[in-house]
């Protein structure tokens, strides 16, 4: 079958991908959906750090993620599916069922994530695994390209969930990519009553204003802790300096939460987080019961999703769209459709 | 009068500073003790750098910390004082009575720290002002010395505060200076029933065991992480790659409480922190409710500070004292007694 595949750094296209067998409680699906995300771009091109920092943990969630950036790496954890067959004595739903699942395969006692493998498919490719007990039907009617942004809107949910935001304090979201605009959705949903969002982008600060940011700065302008004061401040930037700018910037008594995946090393003064004693909530991925919260907030019209999708391409353009998505006027989300 | 200041980075020993006079809702007060905090050591040294940082803030309780360290710098706020006389038509306790207060000088309409100052004096002089409405009454009987260890106290009782530690979990405490030691102590107090402390002098850990720590670790024989899995971390070093250490080898979900103050730039690795979700709560001082439970706690005999004192000078000797706190196997907390 198809699959789009990192090798080398970059993306290539096979037609030659083995299909998988499902074994007992799992079920094989057609892909029908699944985005890009900005994890897989850091990952393409900072791979072997990626995995040489996850190393350096003694514990914690991602030990024993052994992946040969030597061989072919499977991605795709934004994914929504058609059930196709079952594995042996498995019951589920019947086969054309749409379905989505948070990006894990159960196979016997083995809890695998679905994100960078050499063997596990991800979404990237015609056909994958998915495991029974993790399935949630597709409400009737949900396009499966909107049910594809579960996994990224509850990363944004859960960012909120972890921050205790009130529905009365002024939220900050810095950095209006997928995940900034998914907190922001999060936020507005949640009843905020002033969120502000960030990003130097015009089509992103539009994009945050379309999906519920009551204010959408400009950076380039004047910091934003000049218009507002947050209660709760999000980074969703992910690159070193906006940690210690927020700890220079905010208010006392100021929760920050880190949801920006920041891979290299940061230089922060803790001096200024002690003289006003700041929170730092470090947040990832979500629970599962976020993830179906957050689908059936999609689902239900709470979050309109449609303006995120900036692109929709094939198996075979998946390489041109990591390479697309570095414009931030021109995307925010591309969906594969295999 | 007497008193020890700052001047060109060392102590000096003046007779020749004027008596202070008591505005109204102001007392005059003879310091009886006064405790040298690590961040007078630290001021002392470093005082360019920790008014540049407190600039840089553009706002929090910093803000308008206008010392000139080309003059004599007043210091010195862990006190106990007795009452000498009150300024006009105030009314307060006896003359004689022990008091002690929160370093904060309430003049009209503007609060002042008494922590560094060229005009307001701490409690490194024969006498000091304090105002009223701060003032706590030291309990009969309670040594004034022990009752100069209030504040230092009242910081690890807040960061424990702070941390919502419950008492069946593990707290872990990172260097076992005074602030360290405090924490120990609070964690003891408040029922906590594994508390381990960590600390290369062998005295401190003995000083630790001492004040309530269930086990003493030394870093020199390897990680504390490898001996055990806190949930909540206490970090009061204060030097640069502690709590990026802590970050890549605590548990998921640790709460990571920084109370020791560092003043340089440090690196850390999000990733790390994010991947655990780790939480990191920076806190500073104390409420004046902590402070007066702080005061209960020792008068009461729930806190015994006895161990920790560990050297007694005269003002003319403060020099000297700020030189041999240094060592951490000679002292811990040395009280100035005017």
């Amino acid at each position: 079958m198809r699959a789009a595949v990192l090798r080398d750094g970059r993306i290539a296209f096979r037609d030659d991908v083995p299909d998988p067998a499902p074994g007992p409680g799992q079920v094989l699906v057609a892909v029908r959906s699944c985005g890009i995300c900005g994890s897989d771009l850091h990952f393409a091109a900072h791979g072997a750090e990626v995995l040489s920092l996850t190393d350096q943990m003694s514990n914690g969630i991602g030990s024993g993620m052994t992946v040969d950036l030597g061989r072919d790496v499977f991605m795709g954890h934004e994914f929504s599916a058609e059930i196709l067959e079952a594995g042996p004595g498995t019951d589920t739903y019947p086969a054309g069922t749409l379905v989505t699942s948070i990006p894990l395969l159960i196979s016997g006692n083995s809890v695998e994530p679905i994100v960078y493998s050499n063997h596990t498919l991800g979404g990237y490719a015609e056909r994958m695994l998915l495991s029974v007990p993790l399935l949630l039907r597709i409400p009737n009617g949900l396009d499966p390209r909107h049910a594809a942004l579960t996994e990224p809107m509850a990363v944004g949910l859960h960012a909120v969930n972890k921050s205790g935001v009130q529905p009365g304090e002024t939220a900050l979201v810095l950095g209006c990519g997928p995940i900034g605009i998914a907190v922001v959705a999060a936020l507005r949903a949640r009843g905020v009553e002033n969120v502000v969002a960030a990003d130097f982008s015009p089509k992103r600060r539009e994009l945050a204003t379309t999906m519920g940011a009551h204010q959408a700065l400009d950076p380039a302008q004047g910091s934003p802790f000049d218009t507002v004061t947050p209660a709760v401040v999000f980074e969703a930037v992910g690159v070193p300096g906006i940690i210690d700018d927020v700890m220079r910037r905010a208010g006392h008594g100021t929760r920050l939460v880190v949801v920006g995946v920041c891979m290299q090393s940061d230089t922060v003064h803790p001096f200024f987080a002690i003289a006003k004693e700041i929170n730092v909530q470090f947040v990832l991925a979500y629970a599962v019961e976020e993830f179906a919260d957050s689908l059936r907030e999609i689902a239900e019209g709470g979050i309109d999703v449609t303006p995120i999708i900036t692109g929709d391409v094939g198996l075979e353009e998946v390489g041109a769209a990591f390479d697309d998505l570095a414009d931030p006027e021109r995307h925010c989300k591309i969906l594969v459709t295999p």
